[in-house]
């Protein structure tokens, strides 16, 4: 909890996780860029021998005053010239030609955003791993423990709570899987002031590879200065995670509401409590994830309408990718670190659970019975039965087995389908009504070990 | 030109191509769906045998006002219990038990968006292959024409018109892998009210199956219905595709522009033209190709706001879902089709991008005279002199050669140098300066036939 | 129920309410514009007597075919130009110079677009009228119906639902009021080919002057074509009206939900219940709102994208205006017609309300004991005194009362505080904790009262 | 440029301007805001004497640790718990009951969000205010500087530069004012856990009225807590205002292009120079105005999204409104600062906005001839004329005089309608063709001049 980017007063909360994208962040990924250069120009022999050691060794962040660069950044609209003017100060003059060879600064923003990127993904990965974990141990616990399975915020038909955290786990997974897609594209950028690196003559191609090489990222097939596809894939990548993560975090917000407290959180002590209000129980890190996730639908938004960049250079669009790409990536680290936490501290509460189901007196039951007497009796005929039953029941808080039996008409209805009372309790069992739900959980169980990123 | 989907005042510009999410598509999306689900309950023995064909008869569109069934979706929020009373009437009784077996409204909703967007997508494909051949063809007719290099609005160093069209088609390919991918992992719903088909016992799975495969959509892990992964995969492939197309109107809009006029649209006669302006040749298929992608960053927004679905049904952020998404496959089909139309008759102008480029008096390759002289002067002193005869120039008019020649201490560094004329004006020729353009444009060809969907 | 914006599967769902934006009200509105501008050309003297007349005569909608001219939209990128010559065609040829005079299709259609807009705000207007009226009449009828406040989604202190709705009423009447104000900036745009009305001399503003008065519509400072602060004004007030309807359909959904059940929809017979499952009571109108209000952000977001128009006319900005601009008219149009009746046929269950609140035991009430505690004694013993007690309720199941009497220590020093068990029930009812309860709900009913639009 | 939100790489660009939303900016707001609460409620006498200026004189951001405060903010889900408990440890213990008195963390933070907006709109208003005059100053001097007009990015009809100003004016102006609408609007926030003040009893009005006072922020009718209507409408006015700052932005780049070169940017030397690219004069501080400006709609979009807040606190949507609303100030503080400089520094070229309007040889006057001609001949025939010359001026290259005169039949119908060459150069004329250009122009400046905020 002490790095850069969760500093000030709401850096916890928005910046959790190792997803830093904060300044430093930016010139340290800059700076490395650079280095990679110059050694991928040594390699190529377009520089002399320890000319990329000389500019790795010059190219550290406590070197550089970001605010000086910062200020400088105005005279071209991006801080990369201010930063190759000071960086090529600390390089040796025999080693200068090594820096920022062919390069333009949209080589070295877009390059250093996929750096950014990579490391990002690689942390938001670790964190929905562990929120994988707990959602399958969830599962595994209460495959059995039925609640009400709630649609339009009523309580429709009986579910598991282990198959609700499987569709999170599936969920979770799918949002993994699409963020190690977008990793692997993840290329660098290099292609000179207008995407030909003219400076380079017919070694361009070569000195990109090997470029690609030093920075671990993929050679792209030709530069993607105004192609934006790449980046878009990346930030609807992370906007999934961010609607998976927000849809879990709402649900737990949702169980953990003062009338239904099927779950809670067991975060650390403190979380979550009023001292001035103590029947509160508030869902606090679930609310921190939604303060995040919510962010990210406009933040893609941003980054999709920035795409649409103009001939060799956008003149705007560029330059208003930066901050929602930044931005996205860092509510989805701080989400995704959050989530790790919530759901291996869940707290869950199958009594009440059963409890909440009960208080209907059967009535998420009605489609069942219906379907039970179905073969002795006309579908219709079942059905309207029911229905009245449900009806008396809901009119008089009688429970729906009283509502059935204790009308005549209806008795004799069931006693001549031959549907006695024990039958009738039996399937009034929420348990008895679950369908697919443990095929359903298999699956889910068998496709999360399968996954192989 | 005449499909539904194309009526009204602006249809032919907002929904041309055949990604047709009209009212009656849904309708018949929906009905598609009943009667693949009434087939597939016959198949797994749970209605009589005959039911599948009967029930698929009676799901014709004609058969139906879509306007009476819309006055009654109100009742539960969509149309679905409408349609399946209006079709239960339709069928003979005995066969009634096959329709909507075990089935929620989402469960028909959700995967009759899935068959529209399966079938739009189809179509985009077709559209995407022609934008993407035709601009193939401009890459290899155009592999050599010179152009200015455009960065943030102002002419920056040659490159050829091939290796801009290059870019173009490797974005469009882009595209189509992904819309491709996303097209894969459309899956069935089905999962009866709450995701655990429980109205059919142990038989939930094995009817989910058949349903698919009546419908040549996937299996899902489990019901997805409050997991909206797979729907803002969707919704982003087509932003991807939209970006791409919008950027390559914007730069034809750019280039058309009245003192740019490089390239026009050469579209059917009467396209553009203003009879009381007749100087103008209005970009108008590119400009209706802006006005459908300019909407999509929104659109998919919202389809991401929408992916927060709470418990087993959302209350609204589900009905939210279904305008944006069906709008955002209508306008990507739009801005595809006329993309298709506007790459295969765009009409080149190689002499007016070779006057453009000539226009800045060779100060286009005043980065060029630098790196050549570069071996025989100082990197630095050698910047300084082109720098200082580019000022001259500015200020004179003089083209870049003869503010370089002309000055005596420049011509004399010149020629110790041993740079001479010739040399010079070689150096200033566009084709000299284009680095690894030939190759970008054949691995960018290379990918495009190597592309197999 | 009838008119053509509510055809289909979905316009009931989201097109309800008079906000027409269908493609045959945008034709009217053209002619409308078109025939109003040919009077405004007869008064200036600039078409000779009874072109006025005969334009208007001609500009019906029954007499165009609107695919016919949308297909001819493709030709210039809209329907104008296809428009004027079909109108021409109508009328007798001494007339013809009336038509479309100096103007440009540009012209037509923002115009159309603020006559639209303003019929639509006119019955957005009569429905929030509505919808305010029932908030009033909840507010008088339940400004004393204790229930539970909520925050975080947990109970939190008393309040009454007379004060939520008074909340309610005071958003509703700020939504009216900027759409009035919305409505009030609503000016014609016409300026011709770019915006100098340069066909028509110095008589130019005279015309426009004329224009605006046949309309009803304000006259600009200049023409607007390329300033788009009055449609982005428009649509926030529209979007503003979307988020207070949305907010309070949430509310209703929540307060719905089946272990909360305070209030239920009183929409007329089966709105909302399921046959198959008898104890569900949908939100269903609730529900239809929110799908038509979460819509509205991103709709905002286009409309605030396309502003960015360039110089004279935008090369697709505007164009991309157009569907999100009619889409949010109808959505909020259509929200406000669902919230009138919505809020007219509120359910309301203070005796639920009641339970609820007593659910927690008086824990509710834990500030306020420590409130009345504090002149008897040091605030932090107060605050203690009260948590402990508080923490021994939630831990036994006691009420707040109890645990703070039957534990001996507790009940001394309450002794001593001379607090007797009477002052303690008396304190822990939630009438005794409102505070400024009263105060607000007269601000807002006289606010309301005092609204003057 | 020293301050706080102009620190880093990015600070510069994005965050200049005096529109502070650093996490300092927030720490004082809130501590200007208890420090407020305070002094109110020693004026209520709801505190001892002196404890107004306790507090104050405790509430200084230098006391405070943002780290250790933004630490503990995940405890509660803000910072507010952790600021109150450090605030209080700095104030001697008797006059610890008059801080936070009956407030909820949400007040603290509502109510300082109220308060960075009023000064962010303070300066924005000033730097507005700049670029209004300079747009004013353009206007005067280029009321008559003839240009083309571009629609569709093409040469239209001429127009003059200072009829484009006056339009930015009379945008910038209507920024303006509803700015300070939105600034009229800003209000306290202070309802206490459930919005009832019920600690205060009867007294929470007229402690809300003191804090109002304290503040200089407006008394709303009752608490806002859930009604962001407020938020939304400051919102709209900001990202209204980057509309109209980006529209002006975009029109300079346009205009700056190597092919138009009709504007310039004027600012400090170094700005937008290229070294290796001496031909380039990249319009930079209009680029960056741009990567600010259109960030701005999805920051607004997610403003209004976060306005559906359920109940008496949102759980999520609350917190995810932070951050866009701070960023939406930055980045409109910033685009306003950055305005300001470019357009009192634009430089405007009238020599080369005449020779790209000469460039078209009169076609651009096509439609001025048909419009002098209709008198003499029928108006179709006027139009066969012209557009037939039309024509073979575009075929030949012919200026349109030429092409007129040149062809036989065309001589002698222009005789005929006794139009000679002289009337037929003078009608060439752009000077000739400016309509109302000149009584725009002065509406705009009187209603600049009559803007009274």
């Amino acid at each position: 909890m002490d790095d850069a980017s969760q500093q000030g007063l709401f850096g916890a909360l928005f910046s959790r996780g190792a997803a830093d994208t904060s300044d430093e962040a930016w010139l340290a990924a800059m700076l490395t860029t650079e280095a990679a250069l110059a050694r991928a120009a040594e390699r190529a022999g377009l520089a002399p021998p320890g000319a990329g050691a000389a500019v790795t060794a010059a190219a550290t962040v406590d070197f550089f005053d970001a605010n000086k660069i910062g200020r400088a950044a105005v005279t071209i609209g991006n801080p990369v010239s201010a930063l190759v003017k000071d960086l090529t100060a600390l390089v040796p003059p025999e080693y200068a030609s090594a820096i920022h060879l062919a390069a333009t600064s949209q080589d070295i923003i877009d390059t250093a955003a996929m750096l950014l990127a990579k490391r990002a993904i690689t942390t938001i990965q670790a964190d929905l791993a562990e929120a994988a974990s707990a959602s399958e141990a969830l599962t595994r616990t209460h495959a059995r423990t039925v609640m009400a399975g709630r649609t339009l915020l009523q309580q429709a038909v009986p579910i598991t709570f282990g198959l609700m955290t499987a569709s999170w786990l599936t969920a979770i997974d799918e949002a993994r899987r699409q963020l190690h897609q977008a990793q692997d594209g993840l290329a660098i950028q290099y292609g000179g002031a207008a995407g030909t690196l003219a400076p380079l003559g017919d070694q361009g191609p070569a000195v990109a590879e090997l470029l690609a090489e030093e920075l671990g990222l993929a050679t792209p097939i030709l530069p993607w200065h105004t192609d934006r596809s790449r980046i878009l894939h990346l930030a609807a990548a992370l906007a999934t995670t961010c609607a998976t993560l927000g849809k879990i975090a709402r649900d737990i917000t949702l169980l953990a509401q003062s009338e239904v407290a099927e779950v809670h959180e067991g975060s650390p002590a403190g979380h979550g409590g009023s001292s001035t209000m103590p029947q509160k129980r508030n869902p606090v890190v679930a609310i921190i994830i939604l303060g995040n996730t919510k962010q990210a639908p406009a933040l893609l938004c941003s980054v999709a309408a920035a795409a649409e960049q103009e001939l060799q250079r956008a003149a705007g669009a560029w330059h208003a990718e930066w901050q929602p790409l930044s931005h996205l990536l860092q509510i989805t680290g701080s989400a995704a670190a959050w989530s790790a936490e919530l759901l291996a501290g869940l707290v869950v509460d199958p009594a009440r659970m059963r409890a909440n189901l009960d208080a209907s007196g059967g009535l998420l039951m009605a489609e069942h019975v219906t379907t039970l007497l179905t073969p002795a009796m006309e579908r219709l005929q079942a059905h309207e039965l029911v229905a009245a039953a449900s009806a008396r029941a809901v009119d008089s808080g009688m429970d729906l087995a009283d509502a059935l039996c204790s009308d005549e008409q209806s008795a004799a209805k069931l006693a001549a389908a031959q549907f006695n009372r024990d039958q009738l309790e039996a399937a009034l069992l929420p348990e008895s009504y679950l369908g697919a739900t443990p095929v359903f959980i298999q699956r889910a169980l068998a496709a999360h070990e399968a996954l192989d990123l």
